[in-house]
C-alpha cells in the first residue's frame, strides 16, 4: 500500500502534467468462451498506440477475488487503501445524489420497509416501490419531521425505489452508531445505538432514534413503505488531503455526483462540468493551467455494463478513444488510461476481475503490448498485475515528481 | 518485505553456494521510441543462455515510483525493508570514501558554503570548488580542528567538489540530531539540536555546534568556500546481522568503497580486491571456499548510464557477460544476475524503473525467457515482478537452503 510519508518526504513541483482517465467498469469478460472481451472488441487505434508506446498491465482494486464499490475503487485509484480507509455507507449515498456534505454532517442511508401490526419486518424493501413513491415519501418525511429536532437541520432526499439519503446538521454529531436493520424479516427494527460510549456518540444517538420515531409515525398508513432502516450512519471520514500527500494540485472531471463526492472527500478541486464525454474534455482544456493533475470521470462504460450491453459498452469504449487526441494534445506528461473496476456485459454487474491499465509518458519502459486489452495487458504488459493504489506513486515516478529516496 | 524471524527458523547450512551479481543501475531505456535498451542491445550470450536455463523477472528495489539512492537499493537487495532500515546520509557519505566507521562513531555529510558579511548564505555549494580546493580545506580543518573537542577524536575527509564527510569518535555520542543547512538561500546556516530528548543527544549536539564554530572560524577567509553546513548526522543504524538471519556466511567483493562500506553495516566480510572486473572474478575464485554467499559488485554499468553513454554501458554489460563462465566454473548452485536499480543512458540519472533479473539454478523452474533483458523479463519471466528484498529468500530456496515450513 501506498508510503503517505514517504510520499509526503518525495513528491516535489514541476511542470509535468498528469491525467487519470478513469473508464468506469472498464474490465469485462467474453460473452462466449471463445469471444473478446468489450475492450478487446472496440476499435481503438489511439488507445492502442498509447499502449504500444507505454507500458500495461491490470491492476487489482481493492484484494485478489474481492468486487468493489465505487467509493472504495476510486480511493484506490486515488492512492488510499480502501480497506484502512473506510467511507461510510450513508456518505456514498450522500455524495451519489450530489448532495453538498458539511464536514460535520451526519449521514445515514435509508430504506424504507414493510411490518406487519407487530412491528415485525416482512418485506425489507418495501417491494421496491417505484422511485416516484420514493419521492413523495421523502416529501412527506422532510414536511413531517424537518423541525423534529430542535436546533438541528434535517435533510430527507430520494435515492432509488426504497432506498433515500437522510442527513442531520447541527453541533456536536458523531459517536459510532449502530444500524436499525435487523437484516432478516420477521424481526423487529433495532433501535439506534453509540458504541462509542462519548457523550457526543449517546447524544446523537438520541437524536436519531427521535427521527426514526417522527418518520414511523409519518409513515405508519403508508402500506408497503409503512416503516424504515436507516444504515451506515457516518460522518466524512476526514482522509488525508491528496494535495498534501501528492504534492499535486488536483482537479476532478465528472458528470455523476457520487465521484464529484468521493474526489471532494480527498481534497480535489470539482470542476463544473456538462454531461457530455465532449464537455468533460472541454472542461479539462479551459482548467489545463490550473492543476497539476486531473482526473476525468467516464461513467457509462459501468452503465451499459451493468445493463448487460456489450455492444453498447464497446462504443462508449470507442467514443472515448475517439477524445484521446485531444488530451494528447494538451501534452500531458503522463496519461493514465484505467478503470476503477470491472464490469463485464456477461455478468451485468461490478466484479473482482483485475482492471486493464495503460500508463503513457516519454519516460515509460514500453512494453512488448499491441493494443489496449485485458488479455494484452495480462500477457505482455510491463506492469504485470499491480495493486491499484501504487498507480499514483508510479504516475508521479513517471513525471519526475518524486525526489531520490537516499543516498 | 522479508520476514526476519521466519527466515531465522527455516535456513539451514549445506553446501550449496549462492553468488549475487549486481551490475549497477543495470535497468535502461531505449534512446528512441522503436530503440532497444543498453541490455537488450547487448551481446550477452552467456547471460541469455542463463536466461533460458533459468527464470527471469523484474525487481522493485524500494516502491513503484520510487527511484533509489544506492544505499536503500542495496540493503533491499540483501533482504533489508529499505523503508524501515534508514542508514543516514552522513554515513553513507563516511563508507562513500572507504572510512573505516567504527560502532559508535557519528559521521555527518558536510557541504562547504558561501556566506555573505551578515552570515546568511549565498551559494549552499560554494561554487562547487573544485575537489583539490576541497582537499585542501579538508586538511586545513583538519588541522585547525582535530583537537577541539578534547576527548573526541575528529575527522575531516574530502569527498568531491563541495562535498566532505565529518566523522567524531569517542564517548556517549548520539542522539536524533537536525541538519543546519536552511536549503535554502539568504538564511542563515541552523545549530544543531537534539530531537531525542536524552543526556547523551544534548551533549553531542553541543559537542557539534562547537566544531562547527571552530570550523568556521578556520574558513571565514576562505571565499568563495568560507562556510559549511552539516547534513544527516548520524551513527550506524546496527542493522540486523546477515548471517544471522540468513545462516549465509558471506563475503562481499566491490571496487567502490560504498558497496564495501553498505556490506559491512549488514555484517558480511569486505573482502580485499583490486581495480579490475577481472580482479573481483579472481577474489571470488580465491575465497570460493569460505562463504556461503558472495555479493559482487560492478560498478561501471551505472557511471555509464550517468554519463548518458548508451554504447559505453552496452560495453560494460558485454564485458562482465564475459566473465561469467568463470563463474560458472565455480559451481554455484544459485546465480543471481540483477542490478540495484535503474540508470537509462537516456535519463542519465537512477530511475525507478524495476530491474531485470535473472536466477539460474540446476532447479529453477525454466520459463520462456530466451534472452536477459527488460521486455523480456517483463513479458515471459517466471519471478514476475517483485520486491527485491525477496530475492535472497528465493535464493535460499532454490539453493535448498531452507526447511519446510510446517508439517
Amino acid at each position: 500500500m501506498t508510503n503517505f510519508a514517504l510520499m509526503q518526504e518525495l513528491a516535489l513541483r514541476n511542470n509535468n502534467k498528469i491525467v487519470l482517465l478513469v473508464m468506469d467498469g472498464l474490465g469485462g469478460l467474453p460473452m462466449t468462451p471463445d469471444g473478446l472481451t468489450e475492450l478487446e472488441a472496440a476499435h481503438t487505434p489511439n488507445m492502442d498506440r498509447l499502449a504500444r508506446q507505454g507500458t500495461c498491465g491490470l491492476s487489482v482494486p481493492i484484494a485478489p477475488g474481492v468486487t468493489p464499490g465505487s467509493g472504495p475503487a476510486h480511493l484506490s485509484l486515488f492512492g488510499y487503501d480502501p480497506i484502512k480507509y473506510d467511507i461510510g455507507r450513508g456518505v456514498l449515498e450522500a455524495l451519489g445524489i450530489g448532495f453538498d456534505l458539511g464536514p460535520e454532517d451526519l449521514a445515514a442511508r435509508g430504506n424504507f420497509c414493510t411490518v406487519d401490526q407487530n412491528g415485525l419486518i416482512t418485506d425489507r424493501r418495501a417491494g421496491r416501490i417505484p422511485t416516484e413513491t420514493c419521492v413523495r415519501l421523502c416529501e412527506k418525511l422532510q414536511d413531517a419531521t424537518g423541525d423534529a429536532l430542535p436546533g438541528y437541520q434535517v435533510f430527507v432526499r430520494p435515492v432509488k425505489e426504497h432506498r433515500f439519503a437522510l442527513v442531520l446538521r447541527g453541533p456536536g454529531l458523531g459517536g459510532q452508531l449502530t444500524e436499525t436493520d435487523p437484516l432478516a424479516v420477521g424481526k423487529a427494527p433495532l433501535p439506534v445505538r453509540d458504541e462509542s460510549g462519548t457523550p457526543e456518540g449517546a447524544r446523537t444517538a438520541e437524536l436519531v432514534n427521535r427521527w426514526i420515531e417522527a418518520a414511523r409515525e409519518a409513515l405508519k398508513d403508508e402500506y408497503p413503505a409503512n416503516s424504515l432502516n436507516l444504515r451506515g450512519l457516518a460522518k466524512d471520514p476526514g482522509l488525508p488531503n491528496f494535495t498534501q500527500i501528492f504534492n499535486l494540485r488536483a482537479g476532478a472531471i465528472a458528470i455523476y455526483p457520487m465521484y464529484r463526492g468521493v474526489a471532494k472527500l480527498v481534497g480535489m478541486t470539482v470542476l463544473e462540468t456538462g454531461n457530455t464525454h465532449q464537455s468533460e474534455i472541454d472542461t479539462l482544456k479551459q482548467h489545463w493551467n490550473d492543476f497539476d493533475f486531473f482526473f476525468v470521470h467516464i461513467k457509462y462504460t459501468d452503465s451499459r455494463g451493468e445493463d448487460g450491453n456489450f455492444e453498447a459498452k464497446v462504443r462508449v469504449i470507442e467514443e472515448v478513444d475517439s477524445l484521446i487526441p485531444q488530451i494528447e494534445a494538451l501534452k500531458p506528461y503522463v496519461l493514465i488510461v484505467t478503470g476503477d473496476h470491472s464490469t463485464p456485459a456477461k455478468l451485468r454487474s461490478h466484479s473482482w476481475h483485475p482492471v486493464p491499465t495503460l500508463l503513457w509518458s516519454p519516460d515509460a519502459m514500453p512494453d512488448r503490448c499491441q493494443v489496449f486489452g485485458e488479455r494484452e495487458c495480462a500477457s505482455l504488459g510491463g506492469l504485470g498485475i499491480f495493486h491499484a493504489t501504487s498507480l499514483i506513486p508510479m504516475a508521479l515516478g513517471h513525471a519526475g515528481r518524486l525526489q531520490r529516496y537516499g543516498a
